[in-house]
């Protein structure tokens, strides 16, 4: 049996919840098909520890696939990040109080990395089974990115293993505190079914979807 | 037995689909009690002949509560309209191809009406829910604010039937086309239960609700 | 010599300054033609003396014309308001500390009044001349709406004085703290020269000009 | 002497004016210091021969430092680019009619450049001197960004010329158009001067400026 790993968040910026987890929870055990099965991991929200967990979840599951997912309050849509940069500045401070400014998040590492998922497939699909979805150039500078990064660095000479990072909206009891869009878990984690199985399949290669003017 | 009415419009503004009218008839049928039951109308979206198809339900079922719905594209929450204008600007053709601009929707009616459902109390209440909910203070110029004035101005004279006027964001199928904030039409069902059911109980007097800067 | 009075508020949400009295100050002694010249009168940002104050500037000043200045932190364009309702329901402390909830501006008062500035024109013209501008539905339930609708009732008897309230976007200054829309304090002084000049023309009666859907 | 070259674009997008050029125009020949001036060039919005015209004003002008501008309707800031991605997804067809889907700026160029210029002191400078002005993660992925990676490519063994990319507002009267926040053309050709001052000096190293959550 291949591992799916699915990662999601603690809570931050004064959260009680943090939908990513919630909906790499739900996806905990689910087979997209007889060879396959999810695991979920959560990540502290924290420049120090996010990176050493998901490391070692890489180490342990040998996973064939890999999502990270995490919170993007104030976003309408599912967010398909197409570039991890190697760069961190921190508007907020993390859940371990560190706000790093200016600093790279590898040493030495490239600038960026690109997603391996098939994001204009996922975006076309999600979109037809009615998940509103789109790809994003910038997954910030915060722990998202810092994750993202980390991960696409981790797997850069396993590019068998397919791996990206999807930012969620609000679940709708943040968006109550917050007169922001919101998307319920249960919807998320559907649009995270049709994701998974497609980046199962071969390429990205015929698929088209529009870019952003800027 | 006692007729709550709740009305939908039919699609506009090319659209194929209008969730204000999914909503209204999910709830046809539905008891909040066992004195009441909800009849869902359809109401065209024309100036010309929205009015008397409400006019000719009100009539027909003498409704002890209105809650007309109606979609608001791009708008992120549940907007529990507080204020109609005597007063309608279109700015896109109505279903019949007329653009009013700048005339009263009743003349010599007065310039406003207020929603006589309990605001504050609903938008209290569906928050804690977790229906991202907050009161609006316009519901535009177009045939929304056409027919929740006439709704209101109808009823001027009845004002032990309580009557309102909500606007709804996009189903999340329109929300794929315009890359804008969404509600599950399900979702939306469940808030407008929740606000049925409240709206038949006595007062507003005590609840305390945020208002707008500007 | 006809008086014009231009109102604009003291700083008020935390700014150390408000653009719309900043404009009002530019416009003092300015004479749109040989017969009228621009008072300008600053307002406290509070329920409880901001209309005594205003008051006392009609009672003294007997002006022709009345045109209240607002700021509103977030809008990128000018915004002619249309509807001054009778209520007041503050999210904020006024600079007194006080925050009332559900009130009346006026009891038994009107629940609305219309802007007797010819919008349309005002709307068309600003933004021929490279002045972002349009017509807003809500001037919001804070002292803004409070002292727009207090303006309307105060002239009720006098439709011969045209009166009416313009929010205006934050200033450059402000706007570097908020990541908001902003318009330079000079363009607003220029365009409210504009808005001054055709208000003092004779009508708003074949002018056209776009509503909203919602 | 030494030669600063800015570059802007033609209009696109059915626009009739594009500020970005409108600024370097204004710049022309304007001299930072005694040893340096201003040239000003303006690139075609098209994938094919924006690059060339630019590589051949670097080729002839030999500049010590580039900043290319574009404009970026909908922003209500000065947006400081930081990453360029080798990726282009054309949302429209470029003024040539191409709309290229999924390809790369330079073949086997690396994933992204960072811009050279001291991003942060700019910003900070900027909202001090009250020009609303902030760091962006993404130029988009259309002739803008492609513009900014060739821009960065064409330099990449020059580190001693410092080059960036910088998107600005709608000028007002396209937002007039559009409903949308703007920015005076006048105040971004001040705001870039501060620019190119500061970015002559020698680095960014002490200073910090907050980044993005996501």
């Amino acid at each position: 049996m291949h591992t799916i790993l699915i990662t999601g968040f603690e809570p931050f910026g004064g959260e009680s919840e943090n939908p990513s987890w919630q909906v790499a929870q739900a996806l905990e055990g689910w087979q997209p098909n007889e060879e396959c099965i999810v695991k979920a991991v959560r990540l502290p929200c924290t420049f120090d520890d996010s990176l050493p967990t998901l490391h070692s979840a890489l180490e342990s599951l040998s996973p064939v696939m890999v999502i990270a997912l995490g919170q993007a309050g104030g976003r309408a849509e599912i967010s398909l990040e197409k570039v991890a940069i190697n760069y961190q500045n921190a508007p907020i401070p993390d859940n371990a109080g560190k706000q790093p400014h200016g600093t790279p998040v590898v040493p030495s590492g490239p600038n960026a990395y690109f997603s391996t998922l098939p994001l204009n497939r996922l975006a076309n699909a999600l979109n037809e089974a009615h998940h509103p979805a789109s790809i994003s150039y910038t997954a910030g500078t915060f722990v998202c990115n810092h994750v993202f990064y980390g991960l696409m660095h981790a797997l850069a000479h396993h590019t068998e293993v397919r791996a990206g990072f999807i930012h969620i909206p609000y679940s709708p009891a943040q968006a109550c505190k917050h007169r922001a869009p919101s998307m319920p878990v249960g919807d998320v984690v559907a649009a995270m079914k049709i994701a998974i199985e497609l980046s199962l399949l071969d390429d990205d290669a015929t698929t088209v979807c529009e870019g952003m003017l800027h």
